[in-house]
């Protein structure tokens, strides 16, 4: 197992702790693991307090010795009850809490505990720190890009005429499993779940779902109404395969195009599209573009390809995002969206994803999850974009 | 796919009411999805509005014809913005909303449409009805209780030497999804991550993690820290594998023994011990008693057994449940606890699993779901109970 570079962790403490000068907080609390992981190294139940002035203590609730061998952080503590905290909080104005992911009773609870003081959420700081990458992030992502390479080279091998998707994703997610991939997919909503199975062959392509996206899938039940399906797998169809990978926490989206005998030709050409656009945006972000200007320019080059009508959806049901960043979250900043209107910095890993869906028919696209960095951008996820067909 | 009856939802929003006006609500407002679905029978992106005195509107932001197809309940509108819910609102004092799941900041939003009101929560209401499982919902258990059993009916078709635990988690995932499992398993928590591949063997049964369990397990990483990992599975160790099910929503969870070539007689006695707890506390169960006292019960029994070191995990990380509900949810009421302080009712399905811990060498265990009606006890996991040597 890889544990966080010591010099990392301290490192962002360091720029919390900037980032927590500027918002005139005295301290900050957190409570969400995916935050209080990135800024420790540890994802044991536990509770992050980092003070502006002093060491921050991680308040450890189980288990204790685990958190003290996977994080460097020097004040780590076992509590019982969430008041043993007290001993370690003095007198401040404004408190950092996570308001955007804490339950509203949880937050009620801790602010009897804290007193008389304002609270502000303090998630938008490691979500603004966690935007940019480390060279440490990226050997994790390069990591996760590797198994995905593999498992999309073994598809070729399992992809069988009748089978079912959720059969292929089960194969697939097994395959993954066996070289590290962690099988749970993460992202910051009560109610939206992301998983790795999502392999839509034919009408399924079409359907869509709860989900924020141009093509949720047919799912298994009314309770679980996204991805792979009981649907069998038939030749001649489109068999779009979006299957992310966890290392370490670190997660990676990919999608590509398959066919058993061929494929046909409008998913062909709305495929070729999609490239073509996915490499034009890329290179205005280089140009400094902002999220809202590359958006409108994907969907004006969509629109000059003849697919303005399929691209990242039908209405009324198109989305609104081409790309997210991705990282210890499925979904996070930057997003390249109609309503975001920021620049692309140096730094980000965004996963982007222009699709088409085709009502009734099916759905084509590619995602690649891509490393913008020293003016330039990398492609972390190498599997080759040529349709694989069997 | 199952859709639920309309009967039943009816049913289940009738005694909603009741338990409303019991507790003063005028209104209650389910945004979290697993309750929604509970009381609508859909999934998709939606709030459900229940008024005291009317029908319930389910308003869906996405997919609105998905959602009509999978929900009898009449009124389905399709929304846009929070606030398209204002019109359907008359003025009321006490509103339910799900204060112990939705963040805070979204509860300060949503108090912004609903003016100058009572805010009341809501959850338990749903949590109560969810006690008690109708015979649809036992259908439902029992096909996921079906699915699993052919699951530990291949594990000795698939177990080798040398395997990782991962790798077996793998494998049985695929083969389990391939027959309907839908692959998550879900809880009511923002920090835990419940997960079907809790396969222990040999010490890693004595790793504690950060979840509420005596053996947590070595998992992938410090960002997965529980469940299957890499260690690679030996002859003459316990195997432990806790592998539960979700089909259409319903979970079930079992654990069941394996080894190959034999089993160390400490972890032999352990599991009988365990099975021998099981099969009293169930007793007791229908003789009225509480969570409290029978949770003492099974610590007595231990402790007359010889194993009251081993017990629920070794200290300080021993657990204070035995028993937890389950159905929507794979950790719901009623318990077995230290602290809780009630009769398993009739209509119950509880998840028991006394297991035993031994300090570096691994653990045992049994664990059945078990329905609880008209006075006996009904076990749905009706996988074989003994020792499976390989």
């Amino acid at each position: 197992m890889l544990y966080a570079p010591k010099e990392e962790i301290f490192l962002r403490i360091n720029r919390l702790k900037h980032l927590m000068e500027k918002a005139s907080m005295d301290g900050a609390f957190f409570h969400y693991k995916i935050d209080y992981y990135y800024l420790t190294g540890t994802m044991q139940d536990a509770l992050l307090f980092v003070p502006l002035d002093d060491e921050p203590v991680l308040f450890v609730k189980r288990e204790v010795s685990r958190a003290k061998r996977e994080s460097p952080i020097k004040r780590i503590v076992s509590i019982r009850s969430i008041k043993d905290i007290i001993s370690f909080i003095k007198t401040m104005k404004n408190v950092g809490v996570q308001l955007d992911v804490l339950p509203y009773n949880d937050v009620i609870k801790f602010k009897d505990i804290l007193g008389d003081v304002n609270l502000v959420n303090c998630s938008p700081l490691t979500r603004e720190l966690r935007k940019i990458k480390s060279p440490f992030e990226i050997t994790l992502l390069e990591r996760a890009a590797a198994i995905q390479k593999m498992v999309y080279e073994y598809i070729p091998h399992v992809l069988v005429e009748g089978m079912t998707e959720i059969e292929l994703g089960g194969i697939l997610e097994a395959y993954a499993k066996a070289l590290g991939h962690e099988g749970i997919l993460r992202v910051r909503s009560l109610n939206y779940e992301a998983y790795t199975w999502h392999i839509l062959s034919g009408r399924t392509g079409s359907i869509v779902s709860q989900s924020d996206s141009p093509m949720g899938g047919l799912g298994l039940s009314p309770a679980f109404p996204v991805g792979a399906s009981m649907k069998r797998i038939k030749r001649n169809e489109p068999i779009l395969i979006d299957f992310g990978i966890c290392y370490h926490g670190y997660q990676i989206d990919q999608t590509r195009m398959f066919a058993i005998n061929s494929m046909p030709k409008i998913f062909v050409d709305g495929y070729e599209a999609c490239r073509e656009i996915h490499y034009k945006v890329l290179d205005k972000i280089l140009e400094g573009w902002t999220s809202k200007e590359l958006f409108e320019y994907s969907k004006k080059l969509a629109d000059d390809l003849g697919f303005s009508e399929y691209y990242l959806g039908f209405k009324p049901h198109k989305v609104k995002f081409l790309a997210h960043g991705i990282g210890l979250e499925l979904s996070e900043f930057p997003f390249i969206a109609a309503n975001h209107d920021y620049p692309i910095n140096d730094g980000a890993v965004i996963a982007i994803e222009p699709k088409m869906v085709f009502p009734k028919r099916g759905a084509c696209g590619i995602e690649n999850t891509v490393h913008i960095t020293n003016g330039k951008y990398r492609i972390l996820t190498n599997t080759e974009e040529r349709i694989i067909v069997i």
